[in-house]
């Protein structure tokens, strides 16, 4: 039965980005941020020391910023800073060459947005029954796969599924690739998060029992996401921030004849916010002046009971998903395989 | 190569209903409207002497409004209710019993959300070639059917490619079944509207040029369309409307108890509204005193510029496409062939 | 990396009477054969008694035979004689309605012929879920589901991951579907066996380390198996055998004018062969006398050393593999719900 | 309705290369022959003077054979001559750099070994919709490309869809890709061959009315076909060809220890055949007398009465339509476009 896997739709697997930008703070300090042509990586490890800053679980955190996948020059850049991202996280967790991976494909490979795991384990390079025979040439190393599917079809809890397969493969570490929900338009197929903390698949925060982690699992787990999906408040909230940017840019260029011309196409995001307190509820009521918090516990209200709070997904979302699981994919194989020849 | 089409992207081929509430007119008298358990279906014929209230081509206008197609009993009822305004056509029309015709499904069959007509023709039964060695037994009518891709995947224009079929193939009428746009969440994948009206293939109003049509084709056109996407200017604009219907509905029920209780879960939307214009430019300011023309317009100019006014559609959509294709397709041979015997 | 899955292709998992055909033993008095309309059902209990006659493992065999699968009127039979087997086999395990059931799909979904296993897990009732949250109504029983794939893609044994699952889940008993290779071309998508005797995901006979059976899983496995695939030498071997008949049916026909007319069309099949040992070499020379193992043997020696003993399934076979999983699985749903309502 | 397309199963589009083996007439004089390390190109030009002994229509004939298309480096090598090959035809046919193209997939997307021509046109670089809109660089051809798919599933014959969009799109010349079926084990999925002599969609020969050729179309037709199915017969012949050779050899290396001991997997097929006619009817008797036109007749006569011709193609043909379909649609883009760059 294509039973609509209703418990997946309601992922809130935030990106730490998000959280970032959701707090305001000046912690960009914190954070090692690389840029290159068009790619900015970021990186953080959350340890006991800055863990209350973010709210997040302790860990390595790496997050890849993009812009459109299907173009060729950003497609190779992004690939070429995956490898690396992937590669230092090595480093970070202690995993040798020679350290056999199991490979985890999760979400439910009949609803697109939420098939990227299952498609980047089409194409992994897959050598375990191989080892068993004798049968691999030096620069490989032994990989297994899997795709626990979703528990809307399974009927069973896909921690419990990885969990059993760790006890009989018993590999030394865990690659995990999900699709996320995001908490900001802009990030939605943009950007690759990657992390040692942990992840809870198709559940929010707080719900430990089904956690796919160091901690349950007793070996490093990788996990790999993009955020494929975006609900309807998210696309309210992102509206009313970029709205009082619009406005306070347009202000400040009422008088500027050459800007006129172009404004329809400009940018005014990175534009410095000038308007008053009291200009914005003039302009906005009460509800302008409300939080960025409260803004969306008032949107998520007015949403939920009439079921217009739709968890929904870009229209090229079938193209997207093909990109980015062959980039994934390849670049899993190439970081795990000194040998792995990329030539398909 | 699997570009993407832009072109498809940017239709906004509204329902007429979509129009209709824009308009806010009290036009209900002119719609001949039919309440079932759960579906409603709203009839209309649009001539020269109400078209300028509506701004729409002449034609026949049948919308079948529903709820969650995956539910079996709805499934059911939309089925009948679709076979029968699809009889209501081909009268209107004076289509008879023996007519033949050309099925067209528009639409990128790579793409989940454009791929209802695709999917719609891989279902339909087709007999034009076994009609041609008299192979066809009483009830069966003379039917072929017809798969154009779009523009960017063939690089011809949908339009040539089917004249130049109709031409070829000389059916006495065509039905063309598409994804449409919609400007209104609550119709996403939960409305088909059924005209004789034409259709304009992945472009938007006023573009006759490829226009599928009794004008351009010179035999009936039935068009058959459901609404799977839709942009982000129109969820903001649907909760900002239902943003003042809840406060007004929240503050009428300040001291009612009961609702109280109740009121997280309460479809507020048929509350009359009861703000006054001062009430609703102290709660959203001047933005709140926008027409919604005005305030969509606004919207667009916000987000454009900076590419966040995506075309999304919901999650779910890979099982909503699979259940409304199958309906289409199993309503279009029940109601073109007298014999169809509908088990699979 | 879409490796093909040699392990698969080497599947020689027989069907129960394909071996007796071979024997050409006269034990149809142990067989208990039903014939219905266009299927018939046989149906054997291998015991240690009898065991010896059949060279198969102990356990309950039932084979439903058939033709055309595309044709609606036998399709419905086959499904009404499919579900009363397992109805009969659930007897005979003594498996009661409210026993919870993990259903298998073995095979590779991206491998048209080996797909039927996955086909059917896509459209099988899963409950197991619903049963911990205390959500299902009575008629149902505990379903959960699984496709574990082929270990050429996971790297891991399939008896494996179904052994650590069954560990986990704790279901009272198996249902495992897989596609199985024939060694008669007649049988070719026309055979569904079912059996409680355990299951050889791609191997051989006699390799014990990986059955799936009520002895290394101890639980009661009941397994579906349709042949979609043969070899070239069982096509050359069937072709030798019924040319012989035809042979011979044609010199018993030779002034016979009325047979001469429609000899083209008919069949000859059930013809008894009167070619004496002597005719059959003068027109076969010595290889025409080699008893069918040896011709088999011989067969198989001219097109193994140059690859062309290939592993071939029938160019219909998408259409075949959806209608034949579509027939199992909502017959298992039948089967293990009271309440099932087939209707989609 | 998922028809099965029997007109499909019926084709006999031989491939040149087989016509000239059953013919064992010593014409390589005739033909072109290149022998790369893995990749054998034959080359032939069909005219009046030497028609009678090929019993082809007039036209180029070139044929690529290779092995195993899934080894990288056979892959990158097949590439290779096939590019080679197509610039030749379009120097034969006096195509020019600017010459544009309607490229069409022949075949039924549903069903894998008849899906080729449209897996090709799904990768295929289409300009001509962008050269309408004058936004096409130097270095690009115009190009536009269609599946018409099958007349089973669209009630139309293919040559009059073909035929209708030529003549509204106008293209210089057409390139066609369809599957074809074999008359030899040893060419399916490892032949390619590119003809200007036109091709009959489903048909056999002899069905002018069909065909796509210059003569009905009125520009230069090439067509790129690929072996993919075969029916038994033809594997019963191939396999008694082979059944004589292998017996032959084993007989003139009774006494070779060294043979005997590495026989079971040697290449038997290039040992000349020693053996009498005698000796022949004594180990096959009067059938094994026969000329292979008489004994394919027979074979056939057996066969065809009892349904068992099946016509089948390989457990791996989604893997290796796969992989073909990726070199064709690579090569044709580097083929037609000087500036293609293949990075996908």
């Amino acid at each position: 039965m294509h039973t609509i896997d209703l418990s997946k739709f309601s992922i809130r697997t935030d990106l730490l980005v998000d959280d970032i930008e959701l707090q305001n703070k000046d912690i960009s300090s914190l954070i090692n941020t690389t840029k290159y042509n068009n790619v900015v990586l970021e990186e953080l490890e959350i340890t006991d020391i800055n863990r209350n800053i973010f709210n997040r679980k302790n860990g390595f955190y790496k997050t890849i910023s993009f812009k459109d996948i299907t173009d060729k020059d950003n497609y190779k850049e992004v690939e070429e800073v995956f490898i690396k991202a992937l590669h230092k996280l090595f480093n970070d967790l202690d995993i040798s060459n020679t350290d056999s991976v199991l490979i985890i494909g999760l979400g439910n490979s009949k609803s697109t947005p939420d098939s990227l795991g299952p498609k980047v384990i089409d194409n992994v390079l897959v050598t375990n029954h191989l080892f068993e025979l004798g049968e691999v040439e030096e620069g490989y190393r032994r990989t297994a796969s899997f795709k626990p599917s979703v528990t809307g079809i399974t009927g069973i809890e896909t921690k419990d599924i990885i969990e059993s397969l760790v006890e009989k493969v018993k590999p030394n570490f865990l690659i995990i690739i999900d699709s996320l929900a995001s908490s900001n338009i802009s990030r939605l197929n943009k950007t690759i998060q990657l992390t040692s903390s942990g992840i809870n698949p198709g559940s929010g925060i707080g719900n430990n029992r089904l956690e796919l982690s160091m901690e349950t699992l007793h070996i490093p787990v990788i996990s790999i996401g993009v955020p494929t999906v975006v609900d309807a408040t998210t696309i309210v909230n992102d509206t009313f921030i970029n709205l009082v940017k619009k406005i306070s840019f347009d202000i400040d260029n009422l008088n500027n004849v050459k800007m006129k011309l172009v404004s329809n196409n400009i940018d005014y995001t990175s534009h410095k916010n000038n308007l008053t307190t009291e200009e914005k509820e003039k302009l906005l009521g009460i509800i302008g002046s409300l939080d960025e918090k409260d803004f969306k516990k008032l949107i998520y209200e007015v949403l939920e009971p009439i079921n217009y709070n739709l968890v929904v997904t870009p229209t090229e979302i079938d193209f997207l998903i093909d990109k980015l699981s062959m980039l994934i994919s390849s670049s899993i194989n190439k970081s795990l395989h000194k040998k792995f020849n990329s030539t398909k």
